[in-house]
């Protein structure tokens, strides 16, 4: 098979056999399971403590039971997972590297901020769609606890937070991949680009991530050739509502019009005039557990025949933060098709 | 092609049409530079500043070298690179993040703290080889002063560390991989499980990582039916002395004799006796920047013929570690061969 036929444009990968989700699973905490998608989710925890001693602690099981409900679900042993594809928010992504050192499955640790779980879906496909591997796990997690801790404040303090600011989806969203059986497709992958139009506000994390979306986005419609209008569904990973008014006007000066066709998983995930969420949802979890979850539901019962999601990611780290940097961020896209 | 002609046994791949390499690049710091591969790199820093404010900012500039360099040594624009996969010791990776922002490179970010040149390597390897891509750039890069202020202590306090602390290379190294062209090719690559034997040590890395590095050695050797008389060189990324004395007992332990065939990065890059190194060298630099240097001229000069090489990682975070949790660990094989 020619190297051209997995390639359309400059940077799009179509793939020959477009790997299957054969499951997906998410676990999520008490405040996501009583929003709007509350009763997409396979598991939510009644405390954010889930059992253990700290919220590190608590991610990393989410993580984990995520992954192995995941693999329960296609009906698999851990053995037959050729690999686990992961990542957190938490420094060195201690999530994942301590969910892989429990689950024993060989392991390629990931970083991208709250995109993870989008680059993981395009690496996981090229590894399926370039037959290096039969089964493939990615997966990702987020804490509002450990996050807010980590980037910003930690929690207990009560330090008041400015309308732009988002809120950090406790959860992890876990997907099965395979060469063949029952489930939507991934048929393409657009591998973002980081972009930094100056933007410094930790608390303002959508009006950073935006551009990086928009860039990614224009890219797939230029290597594909399609248009808004070939898609029932666009949607971001975590841009919030702020982020997404930007996204939107980034889209039209480049001449796509997203008009009702784009949503963004951070508003979907909570209510947030009921539930003090600011401007929406963030964090790994967000894009992970929506997809995992709620749109995969859409997918499965035909409400959405193709889907091009975007996973966003702000590469901002507290050191950088304080030495007055900007936020670098980026988008990956993946288009999600039932065939 | 089918998908089983890219895979032997049960972990490791086969490269159908394995990649070359084509360009390697390294960037050192004073000490790097002094040490008995001194001749070898591209480029040595004479201040561990390297004209920045910050040590993290420095730290990103040599990334940036490195990735910038290797580009130009295979003559091509950034514009032809279809991927870089890159990633550093850094919280939240922000070499790579910042690096990839000012390239605008489509970007994958990772983290397999210092297995990463290994492990993107690999993915690198991958992409060629599967028909997505046919220029990738794998890079990483670490710094003595920002690994040590964020993992143990800052160094401007001058504490004390015992002889088995190893020394995190400052430096930045940087593979360019093809289709084809003049160079080694990676022939397979056997991804690493995450390992944990309860050592909790942060200054004694190497004991940690051992026994991942041999898990990965032991899968390697079982899946291609090889031994060690099947390679002129087996080397390990960062065990240093320490590590390196308990990978050999523990590969003796499976049946495999290592005997003067195995090395590690770590003791190659610094005289520790004269230099004051303790237990060798570390860091994501060091596997990286021996390779680019010293391991591809031998290749090159054909002293060797086939390397087996091993990245390995140590997945600890100082949350873990104040948690009282144990060292995760990890190795990443690649064999390269001058076919």
């Amino acid at each position: 098979m020619s190297s051209t036929t997995k390639r359309v444009g400059k940077h799009t990968i179509q793939f020959a056999n477009p790997p299957v989700i054969v499951a997906t699973a998410s676990v999520v905490g008490p405040k996501e399971g009583e929003g709007p998608l509350g009763n997409t989710f396979d598991m939510v925890i009644t405390d954010t403590y889930f059992g253990e001693e700290s919220w590190e602690k608590a991610e990393r099981k989410m993580l984990e039971e995520a992954v192995k409900m995941v693999i329960a679900k296609a009906q698999l042993q851990w053995q037959d997972i050729d690999y686990l594809l992961a990542g957190d928010l938490l420094n060195q992504t201690i999530s994942a590297n301590y969910t892989a050192r429990n689950l024993g499955i060989p392991f390629l640790g990931l970083y991208g901020a709250c995109s993870t779980m989008y680059e993981g879906m395009a690496l996981a496909s090229i590894l399926i769609d370039g037959g290096f591997a039969t089964h493939v796990v990615a997966a990702c997690s987020s804490h509002y606890d450990t996050a807010e801790r980590q980037y910003r404040y930690p929690t207990e303090q009560g330090v008041q937070r400015p309308p732009t600011a988002q809120w950090t989806v406790t959860g992890a969203g876990a997907v099965l991949l395979a060469p063949a059986g029952n489930g939507p497709r991934i048929t393409h992958a657009t591998i973002g680009r980081v972009l930094d139009m100056g933007v410094k506000d930790p608390n303002d994390m959508g009006s950073a991530m935006a551009p990086a979306a928009v860039d990614t986005l224009v890219r797939h419609f230029q290597d594909t050739g399609r248009s808004p209008t070939d898609y029932d569904l666009i949607i971001t990973g975590d841009l919030g509502r702020v982020g997404r008014e930007l996204a939107l006007k980034l889209a039209a000066q480049n001449g796509y019009d997203l008009g009702d066709k784009y949503t963004d998983c951070g508003l979907l995930i909570y209510d947030s005039e009921r539930q003090g969420t600011y401007a929406g949802g963030s964090g790994c979890a967000c894009s992970a557990v929506v997809f995992a979850g709620h749109l995969m539901g859409k997918l499965n019962d035909g409400t959405y025949k193709r889907i091009l999601g975007i996973g966003t990611g702000a590469l901002l780290s507290p050191t950088s933060t304080y030495q007055g940097e900007s936020i670098p961020s980026i988008g990956h896209a993946v288009v999600i098709e039932k065939i």
